[in-house]
């Protein structure tokens, strides 16, 4: 991608914020448990102060440091060998490919109807036309996760034409859509496959899995889309930081 | 509890934390969805500034409320009807009574040894001296959680005497250790139900349940306890919050 500088500001945000996972990982195989100051961290990544201070809010949100008023920022170390972090952003192509797998997805859309869980969570009447995405993520070749987004027509851009299917349900949304993803409210269900999803991810009947429903937000509270989704935690193990005391 | 001032500030801090909670839940009903500014909620609870910047950082970690960078406080509307929040700290009991029930928890406590994956977490050699904590978690007085916490009998302070089984985990380990627990760690997965989980739940074999293993953790990173749960989602069902774009 060949953005101008003024459209880049989420990418490079992203960038600052992989960049200090980085530092983070490599400071912590040394044992260093002490982050540089934001002044310093700035310096050295070459963005503003204000760049840095959003990125360590945002690890901080993730439980992956905790910054302690006055003494500085400090890395959880046993949060270091979570690669799957239920708080954390993330295609599920990623996370299988930072879990050690050769990475792909399988990708189809259609056009249909909300259905009316969906159409509720969306604050819209069930029935509208919606827009489909089905993927099927990959480990190794092998199926690792099913998931559905469910985009309302209303929202796309040109509804008339067929959306590409995109890399991620987030650039599908900020593409087609137009407004990216601020946070999305995600149900955790342990359940058994329905018919489709057994077949999709070629398990036994008695297979329990991880379901997360997403409600994807836009930074003006209105919902943009769900996705659902089925994991096989034999390929993909989540994690989440449950924090007690901040001080 | 009677303690003198000096000993509270954990305490006050999660009065601070609750008192924002109710404010946050009163302002969304009314459609409200920005907060007033720190100086005014500190004047108003009657705490230092630095209090309810802890407690505001602490809500936004878990994804209540989100802080715009000049711009002000904000709540995460499509959060406000999330009852159990995988992020946020809290007793099974508390969460149950959260979540409409009638909560109760029947307690009991054992002597054991540390199982070999639960000695590798806690950084100790399997076979170590332990302290079991069983706790079956009821709701309407059916059984809805059941737990168990492990505690190295090396890290108790009175190690010969049997420790008080307490109202919570936290307190276990806070009151008996003498060092509470500063962030969890936990893993989050899909599982049917080994049999004495089933039996203690009172489910079939083919239930699928949400497990959770926590790894507890002090503020200078030592590991203190491990707490495996089995939970039913038929009553107590998770959300997480999926932060995407910080600004």
């Amino acid at each position: 991608m060949n953005l101008p500088v003024e459209r880049i500001t989420a990418d490079s945000y992203r960038q600052v914020k992989a960049r200090l996972r980085e530092l983070i990982a490599r400071l912590g195989a040394e044992g260093t448990l002490r982050l540089p100051a934001e002044e310093r961290l700035a310096a050295s990544l070459g963005v503003s102060r204000a760049t840095v201070r959003s990125a360590l809010q945002s690890l901080q949100k993730e439980g992956r440091i905790r910054r302690l008023h006055g003494a500085g920022t400090f890395i959880n170390r046993h949060v270091l060998g979570v690669t799957a972090n239920l708080a954390e952003a993330g295609a599920f192509v990623d996370l299988l490919a930072d879990a050690g797998y050769e990475a792909g997805q399988r990708v189809s859309g259609r056009a249909t109807e909300l259905s009316e869980d969906v159409a509720t969570a969306l604050e819209l009447p069930a029935g509208e036309p919606a827009w489909e995405v089905e993927r099927v993520f990959t480990a190794d070749g092998r199926p690792a996760v099913y998931s559905v987004d469910h985009v309302p027509a209303r929202l796309l851009r040109y509804p008339s034409s067929t959306p590409e299917a995109m890399d991620s349900t987030f650039s599908f949304i900020e593409t087609h859509v137009g407004r990216p993803v601020c946070y999305s409210v995600a149900q955790v269900r342990p359940l058994l496959p329905p018919p489709h999803v057994r077949a999709a991810l070629e398990i036994e009947a008695d297979h329990p899995l991880l379901f997360l429903r997403h409600l994807h937000v836009h930074a003006d509270e209105s919902p943009l889309a769900v996705t659902v989704a089925y994991v096989n935690d034999d390929y993909l193990s989540f994690s989440v930081i449950r924090g007690y005391l901040d001080q």
